[in-house]
């Protein structure tokens, strides 16, 4: 039973915080494939990996990539929230759909929240859909600690909610 | 009365769509004197004229200036918001201290609505502080029949709440 669990896991899922230029088109096929994600989407998700490979830190986004066997399967994308004093934004979670399940999800917003305290952070935001294709982003979000702060009806577009989460670290 | 009405109003404010090169020393001086702004604030308030400047309505954001005697005397930024079908955010609002009080914050808000719903926007944020300083700000949002959607504690800084408001078109 243990090594089935420990299987499940994914014990060779390693977590780096840097990105590399190949990771470009490793995140964008990565999110793809997710299916969650409107080609507009996909399109700012990409500009933002850009924008970390030319500027940096200075780009105020920061990454968390999970990789198995040399293959991107996962990564986040986080920041300060500028003009505040400790709030940060999740501003991107995803997994590749045939490694999901296995705690890798977990594993990246627990190292983006452990990243974010390091650094003084003191709330971490995550803005998400209300849809039902949604449900289980919302569950696992909950499941992490997450609290529903406030629910814009409408917001993505009619019947579309914004929903935005909180974790006080 | 009437004369004093007029006067008050301010009848010879003009609104205008454009910016030119030498509003953003204007609008930076005008949002410095309002005394409502951090520094960072004014800095991101610039950085968005800049962007409108350099890249025109493809930099996502949009404005209305309010001049008087070849002043500018108050100015609004809005856009679209990525990823929304017609959600818009009122960025930025704000008019010289010494001009408040005659309509021209409303003026302006009218103005940035009907350009919006001319768009096909139907819904417009704004976020602002819950501080006792911005109780006015606040007031003036909700006579012109803003909604308070959401309220985030510590958002900004520990007692300094992000007020989320909202209005259907």
């Amino acid at each position: 039973m243990k090594t089935t669990r420990t299987a499940q896991s994914h014990p060779f899922v390693e977590l780096r915080p840097n990105l590399t230029h190949s990771d470009l088109a490793a995140i964008r096929t990565l999110i793809e494939e997710t299916n969650l994600f409107s080609p507009t989407e996909i399109e700012i998700a990409a500009e933002l990996v850009g924008e970390f490979l030319r500027h940096g830190t200075n780009s105020g986004y920061r990454f968390t990539v999970a990789e198995s066997d040399g293959e991107v399967i996962g990564y986040a994308c986080f920041g300060a929230i500028p003009c505040t004093l400790a709030s940060y934004d999740l501003y991107w979670i995803a997994v590749h759909p045939s490694k999901q399940h296995g705690g890798i999800g977990k594993r990246l917003l627990e190292n983006v929240e452990r990243r974010i305290a390091e650094d003084g952070g003191t709330h971490v935001y995550v803005d998400t859909s209300g849809r039902d294709a949604y449900v289980p982003t919302r569950a696992f979000y909950e499941r992490m600690g997450y609290i529903r702060a406030a629910v814009l009806p409408d917001f993505y577009a009619p019947g579309d909610a914004k929903v935005i989460y909180v974790k006080s670290l």
